[in-house]
């Protein structure tokens, strides 16, 4: 399956409607700055959508779920089953991300990409399921070149579904048992990082959970030749760490992420394993960096090292680690207010209020 | 005027309910704690609405504007006249907090303690004016004791109003040209603390500003016998405080604080100046803390050290400044998420989903 898709141009943001935000920050009826990080997140909305007062009213939510075959190695709380049975939760309504859905009136749509049993067909759950998960990590390679070409283009494809809807935002989430032990190992592969300081608790790992996760990533790390990193070399290396330690909804969230670039979507990103995936895009493509905002810092403790290796700074500290795309689908209110000031604030002129003297 | 009130018991917060949305968190579809502190968030409101499944739809925003005398220092970038051009900018739907009340479907109204100028009769605006701003406290008592009584009346009827109108949560908002001065003087008092390290830059004052603005407020403090602070012996030395070095709308924010918990309304406090007010208010009367939650953490320096004296934690930091009550107005879809998520997800029982091993 072709890949060269990855390496297309993102659409260029728009200079000229960032500048004309910015003016219109400066007329505001408040002191200059005041409004702190609304005011960035109006002006870098603007550049993205190429207008002067941008628009926040559709989001699309797009979670991928897959099962691990590095489950088998006991990195995770969790029996394996229950990636499938958050399927289910989720199209049902039951789930943190579906509730978020509904009151942000979002469109959210699950895409089952290898779930180890099948799901019976259920609504706004598309089964496009590459294998009863992937392999085992710590063992062999997580995925073929051609499951990983799938799993990339499954996302470009939910990014392209997003698009034609009209939505204004894209966000990803994610569901898969021991899926922050895949997360982690992309991290420390890219970051030339030591397993013990990226590998976290996950759903609610203890000290000796943590320490055994650890020592499976390094493992698996050693197995496959990916320290130090072969990612300093381009897109080439970061592609061979997300088919050897990889799964099937990261990788479909890289593509979905560079896909959005390329068609002028602008991305929330969620925690940990989603700033994961959208380092794996970034290095994919460079340029798919100016499309992406971050949402939240994550309880895990790798996520701050993924977000200043992005040079991010995410909008939220509030403890989470769900994932979901939960974390982002609770930041969008932000974006929407920043857009509904920056519309709907009179200028100083407008309200006949002095300006500094 | 009596004050007599303020010392009245507030509303004990309902630790059966506490303990009841506690029990449900630990069932809902995710692991325990991922959610953050929208979890902590659902349980404190549980325990303030008397419910195991609280709800937050019906917000009163109250914006007490009131002139200061101490603008005649030079502590302000922006001249006195602002201050009712900006009431005016409320009523009329240009300001940022007319615009965040708009989205949120919340009730907004403006009680004008004290403009320098009269204001015209405007829609939601009360004209409840005690004079014409404060006398300027660096050369006398910013307020009569009369007069401190009636601001605080103002507040309490402010929350008493929210209360018979259906209300579940009050958020105070302040106006008035440099208000900031008179909030660091309170803070300097109440906490011991040298004005260098609470006076900030407010609305954008410079370095030379900032040094300005210290040295008027260590003046006063030393007029009016401030330091060391008389508020260690209680209620009576904040009251002293907030009558010499005060305002009439943090007054009112304080006294709408005291009777909102009095009266079993939560509040969210919005940034530096609202926090001082309700540190005024905790010094009145320790058992409203309780029903205080924190909005943000606004860039104003004197902030993180006005919160930890409150033990709060606020739920943001985007570096707002404005004022207004925008970041409290600006964290209200986080704890209208966190009830839904509260009373919307599922258990692991009602969805079928294994819980961990």
């Amino acid at each position: 399956m072709a890949m060269n898709w990855l390496a297309q141009p993102c659409v260029p943001l728009n200079e000229t409607a960032r500048t004309s935000a910015l003016a219109r920050q400066g007329q505001l009826t408040k002191p200059p700055g005041a409004l702190g990080r609304l005011e960035e997140i109006a002006v870098q909305l603007a550049a993205m959508q190429g207008v002067e007062q941008p628009v926040m009213e559709r989001i699309y939510i797009g979670i991928f779920a897959a099962d691990h075959g590095v489950a088998e190695e006991g990195v995770s709380l969790f029996p394996q089953a229950v990636t499938a049975e958050m399927v289910r939760n989720f199209a049902r309504g039951g789930a943190a991300i579906s509730v978020l859905a509904r009151q942000l009136n979002a469109t959210l749509e699950v895409i089952n990409l290898g779930t180890v049993s099948a799901v019976e067909p259920l609504n706004n759950v598309r089964d496009e399921r590459i294998a009863a998960g992937t392999a085992n990590f710590a063992r062999q390679p997580a995925m073929s070149a051609v499951q990983c070409a799938a799993a990339l283009q499954a996302g470009r494809d939910a990014a392209l579904r997003a698009k034609q809807q009209g939505a204004q935002l894209f966000i990803g989430g994610e569901m898969g048992i021991a899926n922050t032990t895949s997360a982690s190992a992309i991290a420390c592969a890219l970051l030339s990082a030591a397993p013990e300081s990226l590998a976290g608790p996950g759903t609610g790992l203890d000290g000796a959970g943590v320490s055994h996760k650890a020592a499976v990533i390094k493992r698996a790390l050693e197995l496959h030749r990916l320290l130090p990193s072969p990612a300093g070399i381009g897109g080439e290396g970061a592609l061979e760490v997300l088919r050897c330690v990889g799964g099937f909804e990261i990788a479909g969230l890289a593509g979905a992420y560079v896909a959005a670039a390329q068609n002028g979507l602008p991305v929330l990103v969620d925690g940990f394993i989603s700033s994961v995936a959208a380092l794996v895009a970034v290095r994919l493509n460079p340029a798919v960096r100016e499309w992406l905002l971050f949402a939240h810092t994550s309880a895990e403790q790798g996520h701050q090292r993924v977000l200043a290796a992005l040079k991010a700074q995410a909008l939220l500290q509030l403890g989470m680690r769900l994932g979901e795309g939960s974390g982002a689908a609770v930041a969008v209110p932000l974006l929407q207010l920043a857009c509904a000031l920056h519309r709907g604030m009179a200028t100083f002129a407008e309200a006949g209020v002095s300006e500094q003297g």
